[in-house]
């Protein structure tokens, strides 16, 4: 499957991975792409993914209030537990679409389900593009029977091409890990650009794996697993009506001798877990890379809180702050502005107990500039495209490591500029 | 007393008011400035104001947990609840400065007492500027002397230009009242850019008036005062460490037969409450017009909401969402991105409940694109330097309204090349 016409949004972003990983395929999983001409033209804007019979689900979303039609879809149907085909497509994201986009996704359903032959309730949507307008489900119409036709085991790389709107790469992750005495893959690609953004922006991911994992466990491993990289990933703050995470186990691996994992507790899923939370944490790492603009990476941790969960508020709080992005983006060791977000954290903080790092060099240390503090080498060192921006609390063990990126003058273009 | 040399930091803000009020003199309280190279060369960074025996005072300020020594200065000498003396410069914060920081304080205190004649715990600083660097204090010591010499009456604007740092324009606002049958005046300047902002966009406002109020009294009004108001102005989310607001009556109108007022449920202060409040209004709102990079004022209102502090909370997530303030930087009515910012708010509301207008023209209703939306209309009303964004829930009466401004390239560039 080759991706006809693709045009990319913009210039690839300097802080993508300098390659892209050879994905290998996974028994029960076939993947195609289409041009269904959503709102795109000249590339593929629809992408399937078809299961074998018995193929688990789990699933996390956004906590918007307002969420997308495909998202309530979602939800709906992973009690069930079992998937028989995901459709995803960019262009429209079905949001704010009212009775209109609940009948685009029961219309997609319908055509999907008899196309691959599974039950309504085990078709998986999602659709990430602009919000408001109804999406032409009938699009897909045109091109379901050829998409079932072409899926193929090797279609990753196009699949995560089919699903980008504002992303300047594709990007995808692969892993191995064993589960008893059987080597099993877990497989994903994602699209950002913000995690954590609407309009053509939204996240979207997904995971396949061949191991034989009951849906339960799946969905206990997902929602461990996005707690440490994709929630705490933030490109604005800004939360999208569909962001939407979902992960197959197709279960194909059984054959091969694989033991069926069916309690989370199993102490055989060891090493799948940590397999399957690097293929999470590599996506999100990637989508924090494609930030809207973004010219550096930003890692923020945050140690000495009194609690877990307080070092991460007080980390979204930096990530999250314009004024502190816009030094990074400056190249400015503005630990002022760090400070200011600390204290508006709401966390319990010690003005006077505060060390602050910038790739290593402390320029803040117990409530004021660090007496060693070398300006030319913190200004070095913020030249480069990677930040580590280190914040000491000094009050109890709570630790916590969030990713984003800088604020430039291209984040406001790209979402200034968009719909005109 | 005149401005020597003063320079604008930047073209004047589109969204400034047309003219600057006059300023009636208000008896009990005098203004002096001077330039004491504190970090600007060529213009004024220190206003001093004398206050005539018996001033009462109040004041409210950051929340942030990292609070600047001269905000913790003003709160410990508030529980006296007495003034003679408010020094303020701009161009250093004084915070995150350590034991320095507080020595500088209690050095400019006992400068400024020693000068005026007052007491120590009478002595009111604020300081705007840089965070982390030590404010030079002696340098108040050259210039004391002369202001105390200087201070006279009619010195707001000279004082409002002072205690500026990315303003583009003083702000001042001034109204009058009637305490039983003599006329009071109320005065007040302030200084952004953000709210809400750190390094030189701090927010301080200064309120004087001539009405004889009691300490415990002037803190209610000032409390009550704040909440729709400056509190309701946001520009980018983020609390600065020196956010001050303090008013101060001198009481001098006594003398000209206003009645003394001990008690905030006294019914003689329904009119001067009235006055207050619009003079801390219309500074509010000239914070918001000077807005870093500010192209838009944008009103937001939201009603519908299940209670004020629901539509409080809907509001200041539309304001601060990087998303939606770059759509109206770009002139986009994009209600797909109000939607993700009502969803995101965390607040109760029903998709297929909400409607939006933009500028009084309804773009959305009932959770999907209004069918009369005429883009066109919409296009022409996007263009005006002023945005009013509806929002209705539908789900009760909960009503509230903040003002924000746009996002712009120019605010990454201000904030981005700051410091270097």
């Amino acid at each position: 499957m080759t991706t006809p016409g693709f045009v990319m949004s913009s210039a690839v972003s300097p802080l993508a991975p300098k390659t892209i990983p050879e994905m290998p395929p996974i028994d029960g999983v076939r993947f195609a792409t289409a041009a269904a001409g959503i709102r795109y033209q000249g590339r593929t804007d629809v992408m399937l993914a078809v299961f074998d019979e018995g193929t688990s689900v789990a699933g996390v979303f956004t906590r918007s209030k307002c969420p997308s039609a495909p998202v309530e879809w979602c939800r709906a149907n992973l009690k069930g537990g079992r998937a028989g085909v995901l459709v995803v497509n960019s262009g429209n994201a079905n949001a704010f679409t009212g009775k209109s986009g609940r009948d685009a996704c029961t219309f997609t359903a319908k055509l999907a389900a008899a196309a691959v032959g599974c039950k309504r309730d085990e078709v998986f949507l999602a659709s990430t593009g602009v919000i408001g307008e109804p999406l032409r489900a009938e699009a897909f119409d045109g091109v379901m029977a050829k998409l079932v036709a072409d899926a193929a085991p090797d279609g990753y790389d196009a699949a995560a091409r089919a699903i980008m709107t504002t992303d300047t790469f594709p990007k995808l992750a692969t892993a191995r890990a064993r589960i008893g005495k059987t080597t099993v893959t877990i497989n994903g690609f994602a699209k950002g650009a913000g995690m954590i953004a609407p309009d053509m922006a939204t996240m979207l991911a997904f995971v396949f794996t061949d191991a034989p994992i009951g849906s339960t466990v799946l969905q206990a491993l997902l929602r461990e697993g996005v707690t440490d990289t994709f929630n705490a990933v933030t490109i604005d703050g800004d939360t999208s009506t569909s962001d939407t995470l979902l992960a197959f186990a197709t279960g194909a691996a059984a054959a091969k001798g694989a033991p069926r994992i069916s309690r989370a507790s199993d102490p055989r899923l060891g090493a799948f877990r940590k397999a399957f939370d690097k293929v999470l944490a590599d996506l999100a790492e990637q989508v924090a890379r494609d930030g809207e603009g973004a010219r550096k990476l930003v890692e923020i941790t945050v140690e000495g809180a009194v609690s877990k969960t307080s070092a991460r508020r007080v980390a979204l709080s930096i990530a999250n702050s314009p004024l502190v992005k816009t030094a990074i983006a400056g190249e400015d060791a503005n630990w002022g502005r760090v400070v200011m977000a600390v204290g508006k954290a709401g966390e319990p903080a010690d003005r006077d107990k505060l060390s602050i790092w910038f790739n290593g060099i402390r320029v803040a240390r117990r409530g004021a500039r660090d007496p060693g503090y070398d300006e030319a080498a913190v200004s070095a060192a913020m030249k480069k495209p990677e930040i580590a921006l280190k914040v000491a609390l000094g009050l109890g063990k709570g630790r916590d490591r969030v990713l984003t990126c800088d604020l430039t003058k291209e984040y406001v273009a790209i979402n200034g500029d968009y719909r005109s």
